[in-house]
């Protein structure tokens, strides 16, 4: 889309090792940033036009749960419509949803694709389609509830569409691992495979409860870059934090590498306190040659973004994969 | 298939109002029927030649839950294979089960389709169709788990193939609607609606917490006729009960009558007592004109079949619909 | 009311030594009764004209719960009315109920009261009172939900109607405590006080985890004998027995004496098997002298009845208190 | 009582379109305010002689849980009693309690009322009375087991005391709804009707869990306004906001208006952290004219006060009402 | 102890193929075989004298689960002591207990160690000895709570006492592997090793929630014959079956073979109705050459008795081992 | 081992009463002090050479729990080794552990003793000694799973080591309290008594869902000092705090006096936001003369001291001993 992209950036602070760190002035979307929002977080941004466009989680403050288009020339500064998306119908007419939540955005061949966690007796995925964050065709349903966590890759695989998604149930979901399935046409969907799974307790706690796909895999020569959450149940609650996995360009249910230790966990206040304290939940990426910049919901109450360079996660994944 | 088919039967006892009424004889499937069975339930059978073959549901002693044909000449009298089913390729190379539990049997067009709930890190519906009993084309599994209880309409609806089916979690699911998904090829699956929900408490509390398809929908003029069974959760488990709806030819999305009252409780001792006490799990129906003989499983143990006749059930159900 | 009475009874079998003992023909009245039943079971009978009356509570087929008028010339056969009590307004025009369950019929000075568990926003106490058993008059609900096993006392104690009660949560309810409370007019209730609680699960396990008050008080030279329903939690469910306690004849709330060993316990096949296996559940009680019939649920399916002598059950709880 | 009362009162902070808004120096009361205590929230304030009166919950080191009663001039610097209400006998002799928490005051014709949460066998309703904030005569209390947020009514309703409370269960209570209940007496209570639920999770979420009554209603001409608790049951714990409600004058089971959305919820810091981490729970509401202060309970750790003026409460209530 | 011992024995049925059948005049000992009980069953006997001696768990009508001395010449008609078995100080002054349940009885040497779940602060392992079956020393609890079926060796283990024992929760326990820990005086106990955990539910499914020791051991030449308890959580409770293990004779934590079948699973009408539905629970076993005699309780309500060979056993573990 | 010690300290503030006060720039060690570790806290600390050594619970970024040594010269700044302790045999060859957390160290004689929560198929006690914080001894685990927080006392008593432990389950443990058990040679244990248990909801919530021994007993001449933690289960989760109990020097199950007052409870903001909010979890002891410098882990996130004067602490809990 874009010829030459500049993505929000900032440099490794000094005296740094971390693989990836957050930006000084996180968080880049306050809770109250629009006046109907409670909250604003787990959020998806892609490069649009000459700048960057967004879907944005926004929860009023009846706590309802929709999805608000946004835009941005820096991908810092965002300007959220104050009112959430309509849409019109796509490949169904049963457009309806009880609640919209966790939107991603992945650009295929001619279009953006937004998925999200959609209120269909029970959450499920949703799909829908823009070409311009102005008119949205909603699509039918990937799947039967109980599913969240539904990301598109970003180009066809073997002539097929495919999603990661993570099954759940109708709850807060104490166990969770993410799936990929195939669909020819945006409407049917099979091919299901399991691709990986919670971590050992005593191999890789922050992972063992549950995981989901975070942002739209990255593809790179050495494989598909994903960023996803891994989830923790202390006696306090769930505790989100961020990992990578690399998978297979041709077979992407085939993990090839997959983070051990975490990328990023709630350590900063806007991630230890909130409306549900102890959560980073990657959900989009923004790349600029080796650089890229990963959008997150803190303490699901306002976004945060955080760096690193491609290679040197990847790099790291090698270095110590699960 | 058959031009007429001569189906288990016994007369309506006398001094009975029953609207279905249980064979004298039961159970006609014992638990030890198989020498390396622990119980024979939840099985299904269709007519074939020149009398009928089933697909049972038998446990072995190490519990393990695996599905085998059996075949009958009077559909009584069983003689069921001491090996289960092997599977080969079908529309997919990946044919491995970690169990397969609950079959379901529909005759479609120009075979047999076999649906079950196939364990596939954790519990989802497994299709395979034969032309024959012996040889089984295991295909892509429906959908993502966790799912339960699919069950295939008997012909294509609007030229797709058409699954009902219960999402379900990975546990004892104490919740639990049918819905309807559609596949132009039997392989991707889309269009999922909901048919029907679980009954409030105060309206027909023997289906309040979960329901599931039961036996593959009889296509009368009024409708497809569909038994399914409900469950109430007492303070000592789980009672499966059976009772019938009418969806619409057409649109089977759309439920045109449903039992209020239960078709049939827990009441004979083989229903009451066995390995899940209080367990009326019906799995396939046999129809000759007006009649109609239901094969269903007993307390998770043996099965049992029982008597109707379709115009009176769908009058019954006209009467006192939820 | 009546002058002399003549109550069902059996003589105790030989060579038992029994406090309690079965009638050998139970149940005496099954589940299928009536038309539309799917079971008949804690339900209550008083002496009524030249024979007696009873308020029965009758799943339907379709698991509704509700309370019927029946009638018995010698306690054992019944005549069970086929459709439930329609009630009438007594001190209030709330007369709706979401179901009604348990019920209790009580004699008091000029009428009979009957008191079962009515759904107002889940279970609390319903009131009616009736000279007939035809027209019944619904007063206010006794208590806030959510509340259980109300069990009048047939005469004012210090001027005041008092109520024996369960107050419990709103589902399978896990604890449960027996109250008293008192009122002047039937309408407002106040003065609440505990009368007995949970039995330590080493002292008597088979009411550890709750208890509820079970036929109306029978008044006795020596105190109010009061038979009552105890739970314990076995890992199969519930198990609910009967027990007796000798209250305080002017202070109610002061229990005497209270079995530690049980009276009844499920062993009977109608008592092990059933919608709910192992329940005795004690709803009446009728006298001749020193003899006692009562009537208790067994199995949430059928009514049974057992017979003892007072003056022997006095003596048993005197001599192994709790 | 008082003429003209000076109410704690700061204006709305430039730019805000909130309707009500925080005290910029909160919180008004500290966890460690008196000797004994671990944290000091869920207190009520009333006018009283020149000033203010409160009843304050001061949980000791012991997590020991108590009222104490406090005075000030301006109702933000609070004397409070280093040693809990001594209760004398009102209407009753049963003056013991387990444990006194989350009271609330309201004046009735002669005298100042006090309800609370009480300690009888599990949470209840206690009541007493005081005229001078020094000698608190306890009477019965007003329902069984297990209750919890009762507050009264300032003037009786067609002759009788009205109380609003929430029927719960003895642990932490994932339900819970708002009731009333009428009183000749004091003593005695009866006429038990459920004035609001709690919200469909679709519609208003943050309620969505359980209810209860938080303020004394302030008699309007519209209506009597209502402030209350909502909660929400996020993964990692139970988050309660605040939001307000308009009763009918003469039948105040019936709903006027209702808050869709919260008027407060946490967000500053005392909310986030503290004992209980997010909670805003108020108990208490002062108004001059058309303004109002209402008290709150801050983290189960301090006392915070905020502002709005009524007329914009119930205008905002009008046009978003649940 | 004994020359030749005639244990209780039947010839295995016409017809029956399996490796271990039920006694044809089960059960051996009835729920109300002494004036006292409730229930007996899960009970230990061993040769003693000119016949057999037997440790009996009787719940008493109050539901208090103690221990009972009985003596039987042939192993089938037992007379049971009325009163429970008094303990003595044999290493220890502290022999109280809060409750005995579920005994075994194991001669090391020169007298008879009785093992049982004994009371103290929550189950635990209970010993005591005895050389006549009248006075009985009691020991040290050999582990901390909480703790269950305690099984001794029948003689020691390179110099120490070894004890089987599953380590529990303080409820019904959904969990439960066995583990062995060693002594070298009753008294201190270490080395604790875990010798068998839960099946896989795919593998053996009857024996994927818990298991627990059985039997004492039987030596053979080719290992120790454990007959040991496995447990399916149905969505109706618990189901108790019964395996067997072969452990290495000199590392008795090493397992040699073990069942992936079960022996004996609920399948009669006494082992599937009773206290506790579906329970079939191995504490004892007498053998005669080739021929074993496995005391079981069924139902937690009387005692059954099962035969089979041992040959044939090892032969069985052999051909279809975990 | 030294003459004279010179311990962290800083004096009480000013205008404090506290008992217990905290360290003005706490937390002393901090989260990412070591290049691996994702939170350093619940370490333990003892005198050393002519400084300190101490086992640190560092959770690496893989959330994976292990122990590490670490030096300092003043208590307060730590080297902490980046690698973790490598064990090698002491009294036995199984020295593997599925992970370790929660160290304590004491010094008995001639060597120090460390104790730690060791994965050995669950949660036990893992024992190890060593003279110079480079060779660490494992021993045999002290007891069966599940177990955690075993601390020993710094001398024998009666001849025999002595250990505290609290007795758990394998999850989240929403139970505890605290046992002391006799080994004559660290090998095998016996002699379990129960020292303590959770205190009722009423006399010290703080301390009634579980309690857990916190340092190395302290003798002092009226007993042994022992610092524990408490915990209480609120509706947003488990608060840990800290209390102290003073065991007779004989017979240490014997409590003379204990904390109904919390001496610390989470309130500093490290206490309250972190990995685990509201944890403050005592895990060593320092003292010189009268002085006791405690550490403690904070929020399972970091490592915070307080300070207290061991008379003064003695003498609040005779004046306040619940």
């Amino acid at each position: 889309m874009k010829s030459k992209l500049i993505i929000p950036w900032e440099n490794r602070p000094d005296g740094s090792n971390d693989i990836m760190w957050r930006y000084s002035k996180n968080p880049v979307v306050g809770r109250y940033d629009i006046p109907s929002s409670n909250s604003i977080f787990n959020s998806a941004v892609v490069p649009f036009e000459d700048g960057f466009a967004g879907v944005f989680r926004c929860d009023n403050k009846s706590v309802q749960m929709n999805i608000f288009a946004g835009f941005s020339k820096d991908g810092i500064h965002w300007e959220i419509n104050h009112d959430p998306i309509e849409m019109v119908a796509g490949n169904t007419s049963m457009i309806d949803s009880d609640y919209k939540y966790d939107p991603r955005v992945c650009w295929i061949e001619d279009r953006y694709w937004v998925t999200w966690c959609n209120g269909y007796h029970g959450p499920t995925i949703g799909i829908a389609y823009t070409y311009d964050f102005k008119t949205f065709h909603q699509c039918e349903n990937a799947f039967l509830p109980f599913n969240r966590n539904g990301v598109l890759f970003p180009e066809k695989i073997d002539g097929k569409y495919a999603m990661l998604s993570r099954p759940s149930d109708n709850g807060h979901t104490p166990f969770g691992d993410i799936y990929i399935s195939y669909s020819p046409d945006m409407k049917y969907w099979g091919e299901h495979r399991c691709v990986m799974k919670v971590a050992d307790f005593t191999k890789s706690a922050w992972q063992c409860t549950k995981i989901g796909a975070g942002s739209v895999p990255i593809k790179t020569a050495e494989g598909w870059l994903l960023f996803y959450h891994g989830v923790i149940n202390t006696c306090n609650g769930f505790r989100y934090s961020m990992g990578a996995a690399l998978l297979d360009l041709e077979n992407p249910d085939k993990v090839l590498y997959r983070s051990q230790d975490y990328l990023l966990a709630p350590a900063a206040p806007y991630e230890l306190a909130g409306d549900v304290p102890n959560v980073v939940f990657p959900c989009a990426a923004l790349t600029d040659d080796d650089k890229v910049t990963v959008y997150y919901g803190a303490a699901d109450t306002v976004v945060g973004i955080s760096f690193g360079y491609i290679s040197e996660i990847i790099e790291h994944l090698k270095q110590k994969s699960l």
